[in-house]
């Protein structure tokens, strides 16, 4: 893969940079960050202008281009990547690794006396605004909010937003009407004594009103605001989404109902000024809630006496703990998605050896595959089918450029997921099609026990997420070895593949606590730079754990792994594995054989079910 | 034990709130924290106020009293001991627990509108006077500082303020001199570009000066304060000690030096005029280095704008790092106080039958046998010796009025440790006398395979203890058991026995990353209310460690115990153990047998020395 060649377009944006028909006063550094005006992690073609301006187009990273400099931040999972995309003009800042810098103090070491540092205020979240705007003040410079963004206006063939039709989803799927949703936010809100909610991120809008999109790829959002206040709801979206009679069924836009659950619907771009018009009309002690990861420009529309921010909105909370017919959703899903890849690895067993699968040819079937499954939408991310040395590019994604064949003598890695309306998936698993070496089996093996030790530990209710990476850790860490990206991200039901406010991270950042019905992924690995990566990935439900004692009364908790698809037994050296992990692995596969296998009868794939029941063969100890 | 009666005291504290004499306006409710000024742990008797006030005289609390409230904050360690020593007055606020309000929560659900809540600036550090400041702000309140100490106003027979001798130590103790420490001191702050360092921590100006105190029982500092400028050198200390020719010498005060390191000495009681007119003094872009634990008041000495506060002062981050005098040091002390409570041990296996030990006397015993040790100093805490029920107590104190007499039906914790010369110990066991239950023995197993684990644990280079605090609770966590108390602190060498900036805990807080050379305590331990109370504490020391492979050429580490003494055999349920932990112990019983045999041989304690042997028995799992 060659870099792009980003001379032309840097010196561009170094001259907008101090042109006046864009800023008021020249400014010397502007920030790129990765996301959109929802702070999304996925977002659409017209939002990558991170990925415009560097190349680099990995799902995290944030640009800064100074007059001199231009400096790329990123995390383990993008190093390789980020490295091969970008030109020399470009600096990768390694985040995690002890002596890079943050981009402050960057900043603050590269910047002449007295600089501007700009900004568009609807891309960079609150928290993250104060943080840098903190650390550039002391040392005499300012962040400055460009209402413009810089970017936009050197890309001239930036891509429309998208506008898509929406999905309604009913009670069967989501467990809750969106008005019981709206009731309960409510109460939260009166709770904190707030009168007004601004939903800004695009699952939490999603979510709040059992609605789906498909404006972005992957996630299955669209492009909209609400803000809730105790008796009205406006719902800031564009296009003629809501002329869709299924639609304003749904939302009840035609029924005479009563005034505190009618749906007043306006434009998405007037979302500023209506919240600075509820900004101007409140009294003292009346407060706007918002999440301290919202956009600067709207928590800057909304006077600093009247914000309450907190870090997880109780959308984000209530939506993480998934009901009975989400969870049930959750598991129909996952069988669905297990089917396909049995398919699929049955498959790829057979093709493999004679050399006519690429990387690119194995993603695609796994499609196929999972396409031919009851309400199937979409993937949930970009499949990362990988092989060889690709393997340790931690969030690679084929194209032609880098597309190797599979083969009997590489290890192959595939992370991939998909949308059903009943439920995400998110899988992954590592394969040999040859005979891996005795070095490779040893990894796979203290990944294994790794994975392992997350999914069967036990730990009192109320334990943050946090607390339990370095179980995924521990056997790697005892013979040398780790990986640099977090062990497990929450998971959401036919909605983002990644979602707050859990997850499993040796990173403290504030993970609410595991409760019983919140979804995770346990997904530890091992990466060795141009030879191999490997991953063992499972979607897990929390659930309540029968223990011996019960201390305090506190209760419980432990792991249901969803995913059900074997972990190829032949990459295992049995004899690195206690009793009790041989026993999970068997019990597992059990568990595989029977629900998975039950379903590829149902759905006449006889051959997968034999892949399946040779796959699912018990383990024996050789002494 | 009976709790303190409050009532008459919290109704004149309530009155001197109101009263013109000391406040500007009344206050509404007024704060009473742990600390002194130097917001030490451990406080002289003049600074027991929280004590005074509500009769709890835990380690850590804070007490809060309103109009019509008094209510303290105390985590896991005291909620047995708080409430068993204040009167009904009180409210008894349990931190960690999820539905513990924090103060400023309470605050803002208890004031009526508008009030305000008073604090002594000198002992609130200026990061909670932040962070309380600004809740109640937005909640309409106001935060105050009132200059006079409003307990003292009310304490009539308030003890003097000590001001005892100090002590010299020199290079074979502290490795490197005072000189070198400035200078080194000096460096870093021309690394962040700051022209003063303001040393507030009691620990921190011992360890700077090579001197240390008896001004606080246990820990062997002085009442001081330093200002350091890259030309100057100012300390501020009472009384007539740097009278002492000892000091004077140390310190070079008569001799002729070069400027930059003559130390000027002033009144402990003129920081504060000092520190403003170091503020008075500086130019834009000149700054003065505090710790955000330092006091409000001497934080608010500098004008914002010239402050530069940081979580860990370099002081406390080369003082955490032992270098080779310290750690051989810390050996010998080690050696030392394992000695004493192998003699100790003998003597109670003799005397416990007899019926005539008592948690009192044995703790006595204890002390007796240490103070026979070369350059033995003073204990370094109050030792907790306790019996059945009594162990439950996390922080358990013996008084005569809940001495309880050791027998062969109870397990017996004793958490003890002394300043030498050369080290600081701190050492848990938890022994039985007769025949322990298997309950019994199964819990304290779960324990000790939570020590080892820690203990045990390989990790890389890099890593902070947070992340190590798990491994301590699995074994427990897997039976529904648990403790609600972090698994280790830092240890300092012949200074505090709790120091940062590192430590084992699943709280959260921003620990510095471990290093070889640092020493923390590994402490799991399980407690059951009325029943009985199990910890096993060695102080361990960073090494490096050694791995199969090494990822990134990060290094890995691992802990080398510096407690040798024997962890009571006939407590194990060697069923419960895995074969690496099994040869932990023999392993480290091993290590006990020759190192400490050698000095009980040297010593002639030929007694003690039948009992190591006989103690130390390697383990045999039956089968």
């Amino acid at each position: 893969m060659s870099p792009k060649i980003t001379t032309e377009l840097l010196k561009q944006l170094r001259q907008v940079m101090k042109s006046p028909k864009y800023v008021q006063e020249p400014v010397q550094a502007y920030i790129v960050p990765s996301g959109d005006a929802h702070q999304s992690e996925y977002i659409a073609p017209c939002d990558c202008r991170r990925a415009f301006i560097s190349g680099f187009d990995g799902s995290a990273g944030t640009a800064i281009i100074t007059e001199q400099h231009a400096a790329m931040w990123t995390d383990g999972r993008y190093f390789l990547q980020a490295a091969n995309q970008m030109d020399n003009n470009w600096t990768l800042m390694k985040m995690g690794l002890k002596d890079t810098p943050t981009q402050e103090d960057w900043l603050v070491s590269v910047l002449p006396e007295g600089s501007k540092v700009g900004v568009d205020p609807f891309i960079i979240p609150a928290d993250q605004w104060k943080r840098m705007s903190k650390v550039l003040r002391s040392a005499g410079h300012d962040l400055v909010p460009i209402k413009e963004n810089l970017i936009d206006t050197i890309w001239t063939d930036c891509p429309q937003r998208p506008c898509k039709p929406l999905i309604t989803l009913d009670l069967n799927y989501t467990g809750v009407s969106w008005r019981d949703k709206i009731v309960a936010l409510r109460s939260k809100m009166a709770e904190r004594k707030v009168l007004w909610f601004v939903v800004t991120a695009l699952d939490e809008v999603a979510w709040l009103f059992n609605l789906r999109g498909s404006d972005v790829e992957y996630n299955p959002v669209f492009f909209a605001y609400a803000v809730i206040g105790m008796n009205t709801i406006r719902l800031f979206i564009d296009g003629d989404r809501m002329m869709d009679p299924a639609v304003r069924e749904h939302l009840q836009l035609d029924s005479t109902l009563e005034p505190e659950f009618k749906i007043q619907v306006m434009p998405y771009g007037s979302i500023l000024t209506e919240l600075q018009a509820v900004g101007a009309s409140l009294s003292p002690k009346e407060k706007v809630w918002l999440s301290d990861k919202a956009s600067y420009a709207l928590t800057e529309a909304v006077p600093k006496a009247y914000q309450y921010l907190t870090p997880y909105t109780p959308i984000c909370i209530a939506k993480a703990v998934k009901n009975v017919s989400e969870t049930e959703g959750m598991r129909r899903a996952h069988v669905k998605d297990a089917v396909a890849l049995c398919e699929l690895f049955n498959w790829l067993e057979k093709e493999v050896p004679k050399g006519t699968v690429t990387e690119i040819t194995a993603a695609d079937k796994a499609e196929e595959f999972r396409s031919q499954q009851k309400d199937f939408v979409e993937l949930s991310f970009a499949t990362i089918s990988s092989t060889g040395p690709n393997g340790a590019i931690i969030h690679y994604k084929p194209v032609p450029e880098t597309n190797r064949t599979l083969s009997v003598n590489e290890i192959y890695l595939l992370d991939s997921g998909a949308q059903y309306k009943d439920g995400t998936t998110d899988v992954t698993r590592t394969m040999h099609f040859g005979t891996p070496s005795a070095y490779e089996k040893e990894c796979f093996t203290y990944v294994l026990k790794g994975h392992i030790a997350v999914s069967a530990a036990i730990f009192p209710n109320g334990t943050k997420g946090h607390l339990l990476d370095s179980f995924a850790r521990s056997a790697l860490w005892d013979c040398g070895l780790d990986y640099l990206h977090g062990t497990g991200h929450g998971v959401g039901s036919f909605l983002n593949v990644h979602e707050g406010p859990c997850g499993i991270s040796y990173k403290t950042f504030a993970d609410e606590p595991l409760e019983a019905g919140m979804i995770v992924s346990d997904e530890p690995g091992y990466y060795e730079d141009g030879s191999f990566g490997i991953r063992i990935e499972n979607v897990v439900l929390v659930i309540p754990a029968e223990t011996k004692y019960n201390f305090k009364n506190r209760g419980s908790l432990t792991f249901e792994p969803l995913t059900l698809v074997p972990i190829q037994t032949k990459m295992i050296d049995v004899s690195l594995l206690t009793q009790k992990e041989l026993n999970w692995v068997n019990d597992y596969h059990q568990k595989c054989r029977e629900v998975i296998g039950a379903e590829l009868e149902r759905q006449g794939r006889l051959e997968a079910l034999q892949w399946l029941i040779r796959e699912t063969e018990p383990l024996i100890r050789v002494q």
